[in-house]
Protein backbone atom coordinates (compact mmCIF):
# COMPACT_ATOMS: atom_id res chain seq x y z
CA UNK A 1 0.00 0.00 0.00
CA UNK A 2 0.79 3.90 -0.20
CA UNK A 3 1.35 5.06 3.44
CA UNK A 4 2.44 8.98 4.57
CA UNK A 5 3.40 9.21 7.69
CA UNK A 6 3.07 12.79 8.75
CA UNK A 7 5.59 13.41 11.20
CA UNK A 8 9.57 13.30 11.08
CA UNK A 9 9.89 12.37 14.70
CA UNK A 10 10.39 9.51 16.73
CA UNK A 11 6.79 7.97 15.90
CA UNK A 12 6.71 9.11 12.33
CA UNK A 13 10.41 7.57 11.77
CA UNK A 14 9.42 4.35 13.90
CA UNK A 15 6.09 3.99 11.97
CA UNK A 16 7.80 4.42 8.85
CA UNK A 17 10.50 2.34 8.88
CA UNK A 18 8.06 -0.45 10.29
CA UNK A 19 5.45 0.24 7.60
CA UNK A 20 8.99 -0.04 5.14
CA UNK A 21 9.66 -3.39 6.74
CA UNK A 22 6.64 -4.72 5.94
CA UNK A 23 6.34 -4.19 2.15
CA UNK A 24 4.41 -0.73 1.70
CA UNK A 25 5.95 2.18 -0.01
CA UNK A 26 6.30 4.87 2.90
CA UNK A 27 6.42 8.31 1.84
CA UNK A 28 7.01 11.22 5.20
CA UNK A 29 5.45 14.32 5.28
CA UNK A 30 6.87 17.20 6.83
CA UNK A 31 6.82 20.99 6.39
CA UNK A 32 9.91 21.58 4.51
CA UNK A 33 12.08 19.01 3.27
CA UNK A 34 14.82 20.72 3.08
CA UNK A 35 14.58 22.29 6.56
CA UNK A 36 14.48 18.92 8.12
CA UNK A 37 17.11 17.26 6.47
CA UNK A 38 19.32 20.06 6.72
CA UNK A 39 18.84 19.87 10.79
CA UNK A 40 22.22 18.82 12.82
CA UNK A 41 21.13 18.89 16.05
CA UNK A 42 19.25 15.74 18.06
CA UNK A 43 15.78 16.82 18.55
CA UNK A 44 14.12 18.52 22.01
CA UNK A 45 13.78 14.70 22.92
CA UNK A 46 17.23 13.83 21.91
CA UNK A 47 16.38 12.27 18.80
CA UNK A 48 19.51 11.95 16.13
CA UNK A 49 18.57 14.72 13.62
CA UNK A 50 15.95 12.62 10.38
CA UNK A 51 18.96 12.69 7.85
CA UNK A 52 20.68 10.34 10.18
CA UNK A 53 17.51 8.15 10.74
CA UNK A 54 17.33 8.65 6.56
CA UNK A 55 20.74 7.66 5.76
CA UNK A 56 20.03 3.66 7.11
CA UNK A 57 16.34 3.82 5.49
CA UNK A 58 16.72 5.39 1.95
CA UNK A 59 13.74 3.66 0.72
CA UNK A 60 11.51 5.89 2.89
CA UNK A 61 10.98 9.42 0.65
CA UNK A 62 10.55 12.87 2.62
CA UNK A 63 7.84 14.96 1.05
CA UNK A 64 6.02 17.97 1.40
CA UNK A 65 2.57 17.53 3.37
CA UNK A 66 0.99 18.09 0.94
CA UNK A 67 2.88 15.67 -1.24
CA UNK A 68 3.28 12.96 1.11
CA UNK A 69 -0.78 13.51 1.44
CA UNK A 70 -1.04 12.44 -2.20
CA UNK A 71 0.65 9.86 -1.97
CA UNK A 72 -1.18 8.14 0.54
CA UNK A 73 -3.77 5.70 0.17
CA UNK A 74 -3.32 5.29 3.91
CA UNK A 75 -2.44 8.71 6.19
CA UNK A 76 -0.82 8.23 9.28
CA UNK A 77 -0.31 11.28 11.84
CA UNK A 78 2.22 10.74 14.02
CA UNK A 79 2.91 15.22 14.59
CA UNK A 80 3.03 15.99 17.75
CA UNK A 81 -0.90 16.96 19.16
CA UNK A 82 -0.44 20.51 19.63
CA UNK A 83 0.31 20.72 15.81
CA UNK A 84 -1.50 17.80 14.56
CA UNK A 85 -4.83 20.12 12.93
CA UNK A 86 -1.88 21.80 10.92
CA UNK A 87 0.16 19.89 9.88
CA UNK A 88 -3.31 17.89 8.27
CA UNK A 89 -4.23 21.43 7.06
CA UNK A 90 -1.40 21.51 4.98
CA UNK A 91 -1.47 17.46 3.76
CA UNK A 92 -4.64 19.35 2.49
CA UNK A 93 -8.32 18.34 2.90
CA UNK A 94 -8.41 16.82 -0.47
CA UNK A 95 -5.91 14.76 0.19
CA UNK A 96 -7.23 13.12 3.05
CA UNK A 97 -10.97 12.62 1.73
CA UNK A 98 -12.05 9.19 1.57
CA UNK A 99 -8.95 7.56 2.87
CA UNK A 100 -8.29 5.93 6.34
CA UNK A 101 -6.38 8.45 8.91
CA UNK A 102 -4.60 6.89 11.67
CA UNK A 103 -4.38 9.45 14.08
CA UNK A 104 -1.69 8.01 16.92
CA UNK A 105 -1.22 11.40 18.19
CA UNK A 106 -1.72 12.96 21.73
CA UNK A 107 -3.03 16.32 23.06
CA UNK A 108 -0.22 16.75 25.02
CA UNK A 109 0.52 19.83 26.96
CA UNK A 110 4.16 20.16 27.95
CA UNK A 111 4.18 23.70 29.05
CA UNK A 112 4.71 22.75 32.53
CA UNK A 113 6.90 19.64 32.29
CA UNK A 114 5.92 15.97 32.98
CA UNK A 115 3.29 15.17 34.27
CA UNK A 116 1.98 16.43 31.02
CA UNK A 117 -1.70 18.10 31.08
CA UNK A 118 -3.49 17.55 27.74
CA UNK A 119 -4.58 20.51 26.02
CA UNK A 120 -8.37 19.76 25.62
CA UNK A 121 -10.03 16.36 27.58
CA UNK A 122 -13.21 15.70 28.75
CA UNK A 123 -15.73 17.10 26.58
CA UNK A 124 -13.42 16.77 23.41
CA UNK A 125 -10.67 15.19 21.79
CA UNK A 126 -7.79 15.32 19.20
CA UNK A 127 -9.24 12.36 17.60
CA UNK A 128 -13.04 14.31 17.37
CA UNK A 129 -11.46 17.70 16.60
CA UNK A 130 -9.47 15.85 13.53
CA UNK A 131 -12.53 14.44 12.00
CA UNK A 132 -14.70 17.59 12.56
CA UNK A 133 -11.91 19.52 10.29
CA UNK A 134 -11.67 16.85 7.90
CA UNK A 135 -15.00 15.26 8.03
CA UNK A 136 -14.17 13.48 4.84
CA UNK A 137 -11.47 11.94 6.04
CA UNK A 138 -11.64 7.98 7.75
CA UNK A 139 -10.13 8.95 11.38
CA UNK A 140 -9.21 5.87 13.50
CA UNK A 141 -7.60 6.78 16.83
CA UNK A 142 -5.19 3.82 17.55
CA UNK A 143 -1.59 2.97 18.90
CA UNK A 144 -1.53 6.41 21.58
CA UNK A 145 -1.60 4.22 24.90
CA UNK A 146 1.45 2.86 24.11
CA UNK A 147 5.41 3.52 23.39
CA UNK A 148 6.53 4.19 20.16
CA UNK A 149 8.61 0.47 20.40
CA UNK A 150 5.77 -1.16 21.78
CA UNK A 151 3.64 0.01 18.93
CA UNK A 152 5.86 -1.55 16.47
CA UNK A 153 6.53 -4.14 18.37
CA UNK A 154 3.89 -5.27 20.69
CA UNK A 155 6.35 -8.86 21.39
CA UNK A 156 8.44 -6.48 23.40
CA UNK A 157 5.86 -6.63 26.09
CA UNK A 158 5.31 -10.47 27.43
CA UNK A 159 2.24 -12.03 27.19
CA UNK A 160 -1.30 -10.79 26.25
CA UNK A 161 -1.86 -6.99 26.31
CA UNK A 162 -4.00 -4.59 24.53
CA UNK A 163 -4.50 -2.21 21.97
CA UNK A 164 -7.78 -0.20 20.94
CA UNK A 165 -8.87 1.51 18.09
CA UNK A 166 -11.91 4.67 17.88
CA UNK A 167 -13.28 5.93 15.02
CA UNK A 168 -16.86 6.14 12.88
CA UNK A 169 -16.24 4.30 10.28
CA UNK A 170 -16.46 0.28 10.35
CA UNK A 171 -14.33 -0.02 7.46
CA UNK A 172 -12.03 1.90 8.66
CA UNK A 173 -11.22 0.13 11.26
CA UNK A 174 -10.63 -2.70 9.90
CA UNK A 175 -8.12 -1.83 7.61
CA UNK A 176 -6.28 -0.20 11.08
CA UNK A 177 -7.05 -3.49 12.48
CA UNK A 178 -4.99 -4.65 9.77
CA UNK A 179 -1.94 -3.35 10.33
CA UNK A 180 -2.03 -3.75 13.59
CA UNK A 181 -2.31 -7.49 13.35
CA UNK A 182 1.18 -6.38 10.63
CA UNK A 183 2.67 -5.14 13.05
CA UNK A 184 2.33 -7.45 15.51
CA UNK A 185 -0.92 -7.34 17.24
CA UNK A 186 -3.07 -10.66 17.61
CA UNK A 187 -6.75 -10.07 16.58
CA UNK A 188 -7.91 -10.81 19.62
CA UNK A 189 -6.28 -8.14 21.56
CA UNK A 190 -7.46 -5.19 19.87
CA UNK A 191 -10.46 -3.80 21.79
CA UNK A 192 -12.30 -1.78 19.49
CA UNK A 193 -13.93 1.17 21.87
CA UNK A 194 -16.51 2.84 19.59
CA UNK A 195 -17.33 5.83 17.43
CA UNK A 196 -14.75 8.12 18.07
CA UNK A 197 -15.60 10.09 20.85
CA UNK A 198 -13.96 7.26 22.54
CA UNK A 199 -10.99 9.37 21.31
CA UNK A 200 -11.24 10.93 24.49
CA UNK A 201 -11.11 7.68 26.67
CA UNK A 202 -7.62 6.82 24.81
CA UNK A 203 -6.24 10.51 24.92
CA UNK A 204 -7.35 11.07 28.75
CA UNK A 205 -5.52 7.90 29.88
CA UNK A 206 -2.75 9.84 29.16
CA UNK A 207 -2.12 11.24 32.71
CA UNK A 208 -2.58 7.81 34.01
CA UNK A 209 0.07 6.26 31.50
CA UNK A 210 2.41 8.81 32.39
CA UNK A 211 1.55 8.34 36.52
CA UNK A 212 2.84 4.86 35.96
CA UNK A 213 5.83 5.84 33.94
CA UNK A 214 6.84 7.59 36.98
CA UNK A 215 5.86 4.30 39.57
CA UNK A 216 7.70 2.27 36.96
CA UNK A 217 10.62 4.59 37.37
CA UNK A 218 10.70 6.51 34.15
CA UNK A 219 9.69 3.44 31.86
CA UNK A 220 7.48 3.71 29.01
CA UNK A 221 8.03 -0.24 28.25
CA UNK A 222 5.13 -1.37 29.03
CA UNK A 223 1.61 -1.70 28.24
CA UNK A 224 -1.63 -2.39 30.26
CA UNK A 225 -3.59 -5.90 29.62
CA UNK A 226 -7.35 -6.06 30.27
CA UNK A 227 -8.59 -8.72 32.30
CA UNK A 228 -12.14 -10.28 32.40
CA UNK A 229 -13.49 -11.48 35.58
CA UNK B 1 -10.11 -0.60 63.85
CA UNK B 2 -13.04 2.14 64.29
CA UNK B 3 -14.02 3.52 60.76
CA UNK B 4 -16.55 5.14 59.26
CA UNK B 5 -17.71 4.65 55.98
CA UNK B 6 -19.43 8.14 54.85
CA UNK B 7 -22.35 7.16 51.89
CA UNK B 8 -24.91 4.59 52.26
CA UNK B 9 -25.33 3.30 48.40
CA UNK B 10 -23.56 0.23 46.60
CA UNK B 11 -20.08 1.46 47.83
CA UNK B 12 -20.46 2.13 51.30
CA UNK B 13 -22.36 -0.76 52.23
CA UNK B 14 -20.34 -3.09 50.26
CA UNK B 15 -16.95 -1.54 52.07
CA UNK B 16 -18.76 -1.59 54.91
CA UNK B 17 -20.03 -5.34 55.31
CA UNK B 18 -16.47 -6.05 54.16
CA UNK B 19 -14.72 -3.88 56.62
CA UNK B 20 -17.48 -5.63 59.43
CA UNK B 21 -16.01 -9.22 57.84
CA UNK B 22 -12.56 -7.85 58.42
CA UNK B 23 -13.29 -7.54 62.03
CA UNK B 24 -13.47 -3.35 62.18
CA UNK B 25 -16.02 -1.61 64.30
CA UNK B 26 -17.60 0.04 61.38
CA UNK B 27 -20.40 3.01 61.43
CA UNK B 28 -21.81 4.22 57.96
CA UNK B 29 -22.51 7.89 57.51
CA UNK B 30 -25.56 9.60 56.36
CA UNK B 31 -27.26 12.69 56.23
CA UNK B 32 -30.45 11.79 58.33
CA UNK B 33 -30.53 8.54 59.58
CA UNK B 34 -34.74 8.61 60.02
CA UNK B 35 -34.86 9.35 55.80
CA UNK B 36 -32.36 7.01 55.03
CA UNK B 37 -33.94 4.50 57.04
CA UNK B 38 -37.35 5.11 55.90
CA UNK B 39 -36.88 4.91 52.21
CA UNK B 40 -38.79 2.17 50.75
CA UNK B 41 -37.52 2.00 46.67
CA UNK B 42 -34.52 1.16 45.48
CA UNK B 43 -32.47 4.34 44.63
CA UNK B 44 -32.09 5.55 41.10
CA UNK B 45 -29.30 2.52 40.20
CA UNK B 46 -31.79 0.39 41.48
CA UNK B 47 -30.21 -0.94 44.98
CA UNK B 48 -32.31 -2.18 47.34
CA UNK B 49 -33.19 0.53 50.11
CA UNK B 50 -30.30 0.66 52.86
CA UNK B 51 -32.74 -1.09 55.87
CA UNK B 52 -33.31 -3.99 53.60
CA UNK B 53 -29.34 -4.42 53.50
CA UNK B 54 -29.04 -3.69 56.72
CA UNK B 55 -31.08 -6.67 57.90
CA UNK B 56 -28.25 -8.62 56.68
CA UNK B 57 -25.82 -6.59 58.57
CA UNK B 58 -27.37 -5.57 61.94
CA UNK B 59 -23.40 -4.37 63.69
CA UNK B 60 -23.17 -1.77 60.88
CA UNK B 61 -24.71 1.08 62.85
CA UNK B 62 -26.00 4.11 60.41
CA UNK B 63 -25.28 7.65 62.25
CA UNK B 64 -25.07 11.30 61.14
CA UNK B 65 -22.59 12.44 59.11
CA UNK B 66 -20.71 14.17 62.13
CA UNK B 67 -21.35 11.37 64.24
CA UNK B 68 -19.64 9.01 62.21
CA UNK B 69 -17.11 11.18 61.27
CA UNK B 70 -16.20 11.24 65.55
CA UNK B 71 -16.61 7.23 65.44
CA UNK B 72 -13.89 6.92 62.75
CA UNK B 73 -9.78 6.94 63.05
CA UNK B 74 -10.19 6.08 59.01
CA UNK B 75 -12.81 7.77 56.70
CA UNK B 76 -13.83 6.13 53.55
CA UNK B 77 -15.21 8.30 51.29
CA UNK B 78 -17.84 6.07 49.47
CA UNK B 79 -19.94 8.59 48.16
CA UNK B 80 -20.99 10.04 44.89
CA UNK B 81 -18.00 12.46 43.43
CA UNK B 82 -20.84 15.20 43.07
CA UNK B 83 -22.04 15.57 46.53
CA UNK B 84 -18.16 14.58 48.19
CA UNK B 85 -17.34 17.80 49.10
CA UNK B 86 -20.17 18.46 50.94
CA UNK B 87 -20.98 15.32 52.66
CA UNK B 88 -17.32 15.88 53.95
CA UNK B 89 -17.83 18.94 55.31
CA UNK B 90 -20.91 17.87 57.05
CA UNK B 91 -18.69 14.89 58.44
CA UNK B 92 -16.66 18.17 59.71
CA UNK B 93 -12.75 19.40 58.88
CA UNK B 94 -12.32 18.41 62.66
CA UNK B 95 -13.54 14.85 62.31
CA UNK B 96 -11.31 14.36 59.65
CA UNK B 97 -8.05 16.37 61.31
CA UNK B 98 -5.00 14.01 60.95
CA UNK B 99 -7.19 11.18 60.27
CA UNK B 100 -6.54 8.54 57.20
CA UNK B 101 -9.31 9.64 55.01
CA UNK B 102 -10.03 7.35 51.63
CA UNK B 103 -11.12 8.95 48.77
CA UNK B 104 -12.97 6.11 46.67
CA UNK B 105 -15.41 8.74 44.71
CA UNK B 106 -15.15 9.68 41.23
CA UNK B 107 -16.61 13.00 39.90
CA UNK B 108 -18.80 11.57 37.23
CA UNK B 109 -21.10 13.99 35.81
CA UNK B 110 -24.21 11.70 34.84
CA UNK B 111 -26.00 14.61 33.34
CA UNK B 112 -26.19 13.24 29.93
CA UNK B 113 -25.91 10.22 30.63
CA UNK B 114 -23.19 6.68 29.90
CA UNK B 115 -20.33 7.10 29.45
CA UNK B 116 -20.29 9.61 31.99
CA UNK B 117 -18.17 13.12 31.43
CA UNK B 118 -15.88 14.21 34.10
CA UNK B 119 -17.49 17.54 36.79
CA UNK B 120 -13.64 17.88 36.61
CA UNK B 121 -10.56 16.73 35.04
CA UNK B 122 -6.78 17.00 33.46
CA UNK B 123 -5.95 20.43 36.01
CA UNK B 124 -7.80 19.46 38.80
CA UNK B 125 -9.23 16.65 40.42
CA UNK B 126 -11.51 15.41 43.19
CA UNK B 127 -8.60 13.74 45.38
CA UNK B 128 -7.19 17.08 45.18
CA UNK B 129 -10.18 19.40 45.78
CA UNK B 130 -10.78 16.94 48.84
CA UNK B 131 -7.14 17.55 50.21
CA UNK B 132 -7.57 21.44 49.75
CA UNK B 133 -10.59 21.21 51.21
CA UNK B 134 -9.61 19.52 54.03
CA UNK B 135 -5.93 19.87 54.67
CA UNK B 136 -5.18 18.20 57.63
CA UNK B 137 -6.68 15.09 56.68
CA UNK B 138 -4.80 12.55 54.88
CA UNK B 139 -6.20 11.99 51.50
CA UNK B 140 -5.65 9.07 49.58
CA UNK B 141 -7.12 8.52 46.49
CA UNK B 142 -7.70 4.74 45.93
CA UNK B 143 -10.09 1.87 44.47
CA UNK B 144 -11.52 4.54 41.90
CA UNK B 145 -10.21 2.37 39.01
CA UNK B 146 -12.70 -0.61 39.37
CA UNK B 147 -16.12 -1.81 40.58
CA UNK B 148 -17.35 -2.17 43.63
CA UNK B 149 -17.46 -6.28 43.99
CA UNK B 150 -13.80 -5.83 42.75
CA UNK B 151 -12.62 -3.69 44.81
CA UNK B 152 -13.15 -5.64 48.00
CA UNK B 153 -12.66 -9.38 46.28
CA UNK B 154 -9.93 -8.93 43.60
CA UNK B 155 -9.67 -12.52 43.05
CA UNK B 156 -12.75 -12.28 41.09
CA UNK B 157 -10.85 -11.30 38.61
CA UNK B 158 -8.31 -13.86 38.06
CA UNK B 159 -4.37 -13.53 37.47
CA UNK B 160 -2.26 -10.74 38.34
CA UNK B 161 -4.29 -7.07 37.93
CA UNK B 162 -3.47 -3.46 39.41
CA UNK B 163 -4.72 -1.12 42.00
CA UNK B 164 -3.36 2.31 42.94
CA UNK B 165 -2.85 5.14 45.56
CA UNK B 166 -1.91 8.58 45.16
CA UNK B 167 -1.28 10.55 48.47
CA UNK B 168 0.66 13.28 49.93
CA UNK B 169 1.14 11.36 53.15
CA UNK B 170 3.49 8.19 53.07
CA UNK B 171 2.05 6.85 55.97
CA UNK B 172 -1.62 7.24 55.28
CA UNK B 173 -0.51 5.05 52.11
CA UNK B 174 1.08 2.46 54.05
CA UNK B 175 -2.71 2.12 56.12
CA UNK B 176 -4.38 2.09 52.86
CA UNK B 177 -2.00 -0.15 51.18
CA UNK B 178 -2.51 -2.54 54.23
CA UNK B 179 -6.56 -2.04 54.13
CA UNK B 180 -6.22 -2.80 50.79
CA UNK B 181 -3.92 -6.17 51.22
CA UNK B 182 -7.25 -7.16 53.88
CA UNK B 183 -9.45 -6.95 50.87
CA UNK B 184 -7.19 -9.50 48.81
CA UNK B 185 -5.30 -7.14 46.82
CA UNK B 186 -1.63 -8.94 47.05
CA UNK B 187 1.33 -6.56 47.99
CA UNK B 188 3.05 -6.62 44.63
CA UNK B 189 -0.13 -5.28 42.62
CA UNK B 190 -0.45 -2.14 44.31
CA UNK B 191 0.86 1.10 42.88
CA UNK B 192 2.05 4.19 44.06
CA UNK B 193 1.10 6.79 41.92
CA UNK B 194 2.55 9.49 44.05
CA UNK B 195 1.30 12.65 45.45
CA UNK B 196 -2.61 13.45 45.24
CA UNK B 197 -2.51 15.23 41.89
CA UNK B 198 -2.14 11.95 40.51
CA UNK B 199 -5.92 11.31 41.23
CA UNK B 200 -5.93 12.83 38.28
CA UNK B 201 -4.57 10.13 36.74
CA UNK B 202 -6.88 7.78 38.16
CA UNK B 203 -10.07 9.76 37.49
CA UNK B 204 -9.10 10.65 34.13
CA UNK B 205 -9.02 6.65 33.60
CA UNK B 206 -12.82 6.91 34.18
CA UNK B 207 -13.55 8.11 30.58
CA UNK B 208 -11.18 4.74 29.55
CA UNK B 209 -12.94 2.67 32.40
CA UNK B 210 -16.54 3.56 30.99
CA UNK B 211 -15.45 3.00 27.26
CA UNK B 212 -14.17 -0.57 28.21
CA UNK B 213 -16.96 -1.09 30.04
CA UNK B 214 -18.47 -0.65 26.69
CA UNK B 215 -17.05 -2.69 24.51
CA UNK B 216 -16.99 -5.59 26.91
CA UNK B 217 -20.75 -5.49 26.52
CA UNK B 218 -21.91 -3.77 29.40
CA UNK B 219 -19.57 -5.85 31.83
CA UNK B 220 -17.99 -4.03 35.38
CA UNK B 221 -16.50 -7.39 36.47
CA UNK B 222 -12.79 -6.29 34.95
CA UNK B 223 -10.04 -4.47 36.28
CA UNK B 224 -6.47 -3.84 34.03
CA UNK B 225 -2.61 -5.40 34.52
CA UNK B 226 0.11 -3.66 33.81
CA UNK B 227 2.69 -5.45 31.59
CA UNK B 228 6.23 -4.75 32.10
CA UNK B 229 8.49 -5.34 29.16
Amino acid sequence: MKIAVIGTGMVGRALAGRLLELGHDVVIGTRDPGQTLARTEPDFLGNPPFAVWQETHPAVRLAPFAEAGMHGEIIVNATLGEISLQALEAVGAANLAGKVLLDLAMPLDLSEGLPPKLLYANTDSLGERIQRAFPDAHVVKTLNTVFTQVMIDPARVPGKHNIFVAGDDAEAKETAKGILRDFGWPADVIIDLGGIKAARATEMYAQFYFALVGALGGSFDFNIAVVRA
